[in-house]
């Protein structure tokens, strides 16, 4: 039997366009002889469609998706993702579902049994788990079909009391399906084969794993989909942050002992073993915390997703040109690189903004570096507009001193610009924070943290550097004295970052342990740092918590991004 | 044997004050001579303490406050509510339990059941639901001992496949304990005594039900805590909006036939019969929607819900004075007298900045309301700032037309000189947008969209003139212009808001349908709704996604407010 698994990038809720997409990949599946087309999670309305669930509209749209691709299914089989209502008075009113379709009818359908709730999903805020295990016979195959998560509970840990592999075992399944939305993180692609191989391992059977492609807001889903053998081999790997299709022959399957691979994956498989063995090595040493976060392979993929979320941003909002501030610093320099690469370069337009307080190699490095790319700029100086603040202000602020209502004053007129151009001209803001800044707090409500979406805001500043010298790989883009220079928000006289927080190499190791791997302030003092810098950062990251609130997406490339996939309370009072 | 109900206010986190509060209790209640004391859900913690449940850090510390509160149950019991570690090495690691001390042990736990994921509840993200039900035996007495969304499984489409009173009956309980984390909103008061009701009717068990009260960013816990006897009677209904504690005699319950009940009662289930019947009527009726909407007993409780949501943001932040802009409008009017009423005429400051557009009234009613309240303002106009702006970006503009960017750029120099002042002198700025502008998009990101809470953005517009009727019961104290003129947010000459948002009567009501309902584009326009109204109205909601995803926390008032509880893809093609 062969197998297509189409790898595809849906649009959350433009069932015109997924269901034309859908139909597309089925024709040519067809044309090339597969008895059987797989799609991903919720390939029907995109993933995740979060509360556009509850609209009984919504869920008609999904059902008339489905009757039009079943109208398809004319000698092939297809496996698409689709909510289903749950008939049975008791539970939520909905699965998130496999529908097998098969000469225009319904074959089977499969219901997800391990509803992930905790990151950025909300799946059982929806779903009611299954109750009901069937495997579906399809050309003399019995197929073990399930959904993402639900082959994730294996381990030490495990989040569910259930496996539902488990449970369809006893009905001896030829191979296992699985269609999934699982997105990017930097540490994702490790755990995902890991994961995969576990499973093929323990049930002696081969996985067909269809993975979600293209980027949704802030979740960025990376691809990579693939065929694996019974013995853990990868037959087949798909790309990864593009669109892909691959037919694969059960039979190459069962036959595959130890015989060729292809080569991509063996190249991939052993990256991803030895980036284990490093972050496991790493993650345990306090003074390697840094090194694994800026390792080549780690910083290659996040340039890669936050090309794709850029991309995707725009053109699911219908949007095609950028702009951003561009300061003569380095997260603003690589922003500016970033959205060049995903856009085009004349689609990104810099905005130059210096103040009383800049320094003169500020304009001059901003310019060097769009001279470097190519895209337009401008020089806006922001005097004029801070004077009359300040002039229009003095009643209140009479000779009060100077102080961070200033500095705010130059970083919002700078934000109300960027939007004022915005709006003149159909663009979108890109923001240029980067994670340790939002970590704690360390920007302007609607100044630099104004923008439509955040390029590095899952980035800490170490990291920043590392995506610099990635960008300039091949030569010089983002000019050495914008790497090189100490970082200043440049809103007083001789300013510097360091003036208010912690060294960057320090910081962003005490972030991480705090934010990704969530340890306490005693586990973290534990590793060797000092006491009251461990206790000042967590005040910092406690007491910014509203700054965040307020803030735009940001794309998502670790595995705990500031967002929707972190919860904390704005008024409490824990570490702060 | 005499249990005491104490409905306390608790700070998410803090446990030290909280862990203060309970012991208080605790001795006034053994002062009392009650057998038993009963706290509300999570109140070792505050709820909802959200992802702080995810630092083994913060379960110490619970862990630790228990073993302080241990100390003080020598010849009382305590029931209190508290994370508790799972053991076992499947399903979440933690449970949402009720503990039950005595004589310095730990007598029972009970683990949540119901896990309500949904709104603002996120509770299997960090919780195991509980499966093994004991009644705890207590001074002769056997309690079946549950938590909050645990008796709320019965209806016509439970959530739940499993009910845990069910389970605990076989064990023949003597009365019920519920202790619960039960938000407020206009309609859930009428749906908690119905419940309430529902259950002891079932039972035929007399029910001691533990609210909490106060706001948590922006989820309001009204109290209201009670005793109900077997037959259904309400024994003893605590204070709404206030702490508060009483003592019950278990043989007074089970005694209490047709007895006398507490007239308070009387009178709030009679109104909460009268609502029940008009909610039902009304919303099925879509012309009678506004007045259900704008009900007094809706808009007393919003008011009341307002004040407690202002006044507990400020001291738990560690704030006292608000500031805000005063337009002139209804929903700055309101917001003002509301802060005022909140926080103390003195510590509200309005500022005042018209524009070019602005119209001669709207400084002169601003003045006008500012003398009724007694709060202090200043007149600031922005007419400089504006003028420099847009010499600023002539280059840039050219000779283009007014369009939205000029508007725009009024709004947020409006919005950068509040933060200004804010910063300057350590106020928290109010936001003054209602639920219709927010609804629509009809608002200024950084605009008058600032803001560190929004008093109103989960008042629809007709829903504010109520509130300003409201505020006006005893006398002017909103000045009558301000509630006749027709709404406009003076961006340029002679706007007016039905320019660009059809009449809010309309709007409103389709709103509600579409947000609190979930009704779909088809269910609207069957209710005798103009089509393309209709779907223009749905478009500039779930186009203006992106705005309110950077929108402040908002009070929560209805049963769907925008914010946490409303979560909807902002890259996304529905309706749109």
């Amino acid at each position: 039997m062969k197998i297509a698994l189409a790898q595809q990038n849906y649009h959350i809720g433009h069932f015109e366009d997924n269901t034309r997409k859908i139909i597309g990949a089925i024709q040519y599946a067809k044309s090339r002889g597969a008895d059987l087309v797989v799609f991903s999670e919720l390939s029907i309305c995109g993933y995740p469609p979060r509360d556009f669930l509850e609209f009984n509209d919504f869920i008609q749209e999904c059902y008339k998706a489905i009757d039009i691709i079943k109208e398809h299914t004319e000698d092939i089989g297809v496996i698409v993702g689709c909510p289903q209502r749950n008939p049975d008075k008791e539970g939520k009113d909905l699965f998130n579902a496999a529908w097998f379709l098969y000469e225009k009818q319904v074959l089977g359908v499969a219901h997800k049994t391990l509803l992930p709730t905790y990151d950025v999903f909300d799946e059982y805020r929806y779903f009611e788990p299954s109750f009901n295990w069937q495997v579906i016979s399809f050309k003399g195959k019995k197929i073990a079909l399930t959904i993402c998560e639900d082959i994730w509970n294996l381990g030490d840990n495990p989040l569910y009391r259930i496996c539902p592999m488990d449970k369809l075992m006893g009905q001896q399944p030829d191979l296992m399906i699985n269609i999934s939305a699982s997105p990017f993180d930097y540490d994702h692609d490790v755990d995902r084969l890991e994961v995969i191989r576990a499973n093929v391992l323990k049930y002696k059977l081969p996985m067909f794993y269809c993975n979600a492609i293209g980027s949704q807001t802030e979740v960025v889903f990376d691809g990579g989909s693939l065929v694996m053998d019974a013995q853990g081999h990868v037959v087949k790997e798909m790309k990864y942050f593009e669109e892909d299709f691959t037919i694969v022959n059960t039979d190459d399957v069962e036959v595959q002992k130890s015989g060729p691979r292809s080569p991509r994956s063996n190249q991939k498989l052993q990256a991803v073993e030895l980036d284990k063995e490093m972050r496991v090595s790493k993650i345990s040493d306090p003074d390697k915390i840094i090194e694994y976060l800026t390792a080549e392979k780690n910083i290659g993929e996040i340039y890669q997703a936050l090309l794709l979320g850029i991309r995707d941003y725009f053109r699911k909002m219908g949007f095609s040109k950028a702009i951003l501030g561009s300061s003569g610093g380095i997260d603003s320099a690589v922003t500016l690189a970033l959205a060049c690469e995903a856009l085009g370069k004349d689609n990104v337009r810099a905005i130059l903004m210096p103040s009383h307080y800049s320094t003169s190699h500020s304009v001059t490095d901003a310019e060097q570096l769009s001279r470097n790319l190519g895209n337009p700029y401008d020089i806006i100086p922001i005097k004029d507009i801070y004077d009359s603040f300040l002039s229009t202000l003095k009643p209140v602020f009479k000779d009060l001193p100077f102080s961070l209502a200033e500095e705010n004053i130059q970083s919002r007129t700078r934000g109300n610009l960027l939007m004022a151009i915005a709006n003149k001209f159909g663009y979108i803001l890109l923001n240029t924070s980067n994670k340790s800044e939002l970590s704690t707090g360390y920007g302007t409500l609607y100044g630099d943290m104004a923008g439509g979406l955040s390029v590095l805001g899952d980035v800490y500043k170490m990291q920043v550097y590392a995506l610099a010298e990635y960008i300039n790989r091949n030569g010089e883009i983002i000019p050495e004295n914008i790497i090189q220079k100490p970082p200043s928000a440049e809103l007083r006289p001789d300013q510097k970052d360091s003036d208010s927080l912690p060294e960057y190499p320090v910081l962003d190791k005490v972030l991480y342990q705090y934010i990704e791997r969530r340890q306490g302030p005693k586990e973290i003092i534990s590793m060797g740092i000092d006491e009251a810098l461990v206790k000042r950062i967590l005040k910092l990251v406690n007491t910014s918590e509203y700054k965040r609130n307020q803030f735009c997406p940001i794309i998502r490339v670790s595995c705990k991004a500031f967002g929707i996939g972190r919860r904390v309370p704005i008024v409490a009072r824990y570490l702060s």
